[in-house]
């Protein structure tokens, strides 16, 4: 029964021998296991998925955090994707018998193990922000590296921890905690783009639907069919199976069905529970009725 | 990726005094966990579930049905349960990264060593039966202890394994091998448990429905609601979704809706991420992908 967080750090930096000293650095601690990790190279970037007993994630985060300030150079840095830092950010995540508000003292303890111990400013974002400003991590990492620099010794951008200075080769790091996050792509039986793109604004927060919803049209152009892809940021606020639902229903009213879905990268146990309740109107469901819970405990 | 079996062997006996020594010998094997025992004194039978590693498993039944000839004795035995042995019935289930073939080979393995060791006579049943005859349980149990003393000499009832005469204490014992079993209610919007048994009915195997499904009507007293309980003897053949929706339909010619439905006991998770993968309609989804089994592997 012991607690699990589960953390994404993202890098800035995807030359494999780079990546490999990053790697060894997380696993060279007792109690942390790496799920996954993949790299881009046009966005120049590393995500790298581990799950662990919050301490020892803590403290292979900071290895990790640490190795990336030797092995990476902000100032020499290119890539797509936005960055402000060679450990850009630092997500915490509840996955077992660990509540949101133990991930975010979590998060600000490694905030400021970073800010002291390594000089590098930290931002606390999502859930972990101190300020509202600071939930959205597009508005912390604006202006990215180059822009920082200067900016960060404005008083609305000193960090939370650490110099109000950039550091010069990690640049600068936001780190958080929030819920887990499943990539789910809904298929419509219809190759108009135009469709997709009008599902996707009326289930999105910012146009006024599940505010921990994101969602843009696209058309997948080897299956010629329009997609709706969307990120369920938070699967207890809304389900999977209540995306679904509203993803058809708004389809139905262009006479489109929903041709198949697909979940992309990992998704917890529990969201696709979720989904079988609803679906079956399940009645006194426990979490501890399930067979492999029962052998894990 | 160590394999993983079930085992849920039924004892002739309720008392807890008794019942606390079968589980002292199924403990005392390490690699063995013991999931879940629940004893009835109507039935005067307690049902215990373990899960453990297949030698160890096979060990600890072992020891149990030695254990339970030792302190059970038929010939006293009262009980408005079927029953033909001390140790009454041994199904093996598959749980993970095993077979239905190597739980087969597994209940024959005990089988053989519960006849010669323990000279008590071994029927195999279900999945591990040798002929079609024997794949019924109520067929091998037949008789029950007392009507097995006489008919045990005849040809046709002569065991797999041990001798051709029924154990002055522990009886005869069917040890066999089955997919997992969910436990499974659906409630309808009506008191009339006519519509219950009719839908009980057109989905049971006995009536030209699914061969794997078990299914009654019943009334629910205290809210008064038609019940169809049912077993779900192979989820991967029919699988919940599909019996939700089958029962769903059949009461909708009733005019009658679904008003809920419960799972009883224990389900594998694979059982309810099948149900989510059917009404999502999801495509190309790995059990890799749920989160939790990277944890485990």
């Amino acid at each position: 029964m012991s607690k699990l967080v589960e953390c994404v750090p993202n890098f800035s930096e995807s030359r494999p021998e780079v990546v490999k000293e990053i790697l060894q650095a997380i696993e060279s601690v007792d109690g942390v296991r790496l799920l996954d990790h993949s790299s881009d190279d046009s966005h120049n970037r590393t995500v790298v998925t581990l799950v662990g007993e919050p301490v020892s994630a803590k403290t292979a985060v900071f290895r990790a955090v640490e190795t990336a300030a030797r092995v990476i150079d902000m100032e020499h840095h290119k890539g797509e994707h936005p960055r402000m830092g060679a450990t850009d950010v630092v997500p915490f995540i509840p996955i077992k018998d660990i509540t949101m508000d133990e991930c975010v003292k979590l998060a600000r303890e490694l905030g400021q193990e970073i800010g002291e111990k390594l000089s590098i400013p930290v931002y606390l974002y999502e859930e972990a922000a101190v300020c509202p400003e600071r939930k959205s991590l597009a508005k912390v990492r604006q202006g990215q590296y180059e822009g920082l620099k200067k900016t960060i010794t404005l008083p609305e951008r000193k960090p939370d921890f650490g110099p109000s200075k950039i550091h010069p080769t990690a640049g600068a790091t936001a780190v958080g905690a929030r819920p887990p996050l499943v990539a789910y792509n809904i298929n419509l039986g219809t190759s108009d783009v135009g469709i997709a793109k009008a599902i996707a604004k009326s289930i999105r927060g910012s146009n006024g639907g599940y505010p921990s919803i994101k969602a843009l049209g696209v058309l997948i152009e080897e299956s010629n069919t329009a997609q709706v892809t969307i990120n369920v940021c938070n699967y207890k606020e809304v389900s999977l199976a209540r995306v679904f639902e509203t993803v058809r229903r708004e389809a139905q009213r262009y006479g489109v069905n929903v041709v198949g879905s697909e979940i992309v990268g990992l998704v917890p146990a529990e969201a696709l529970f979720d989904v079988a309740t609803f679906f079956l109107q399940l009645e006194g469901f426990e979490r501890g009725q399930v067979l492999e819970s029962r052998l894990h405990e």
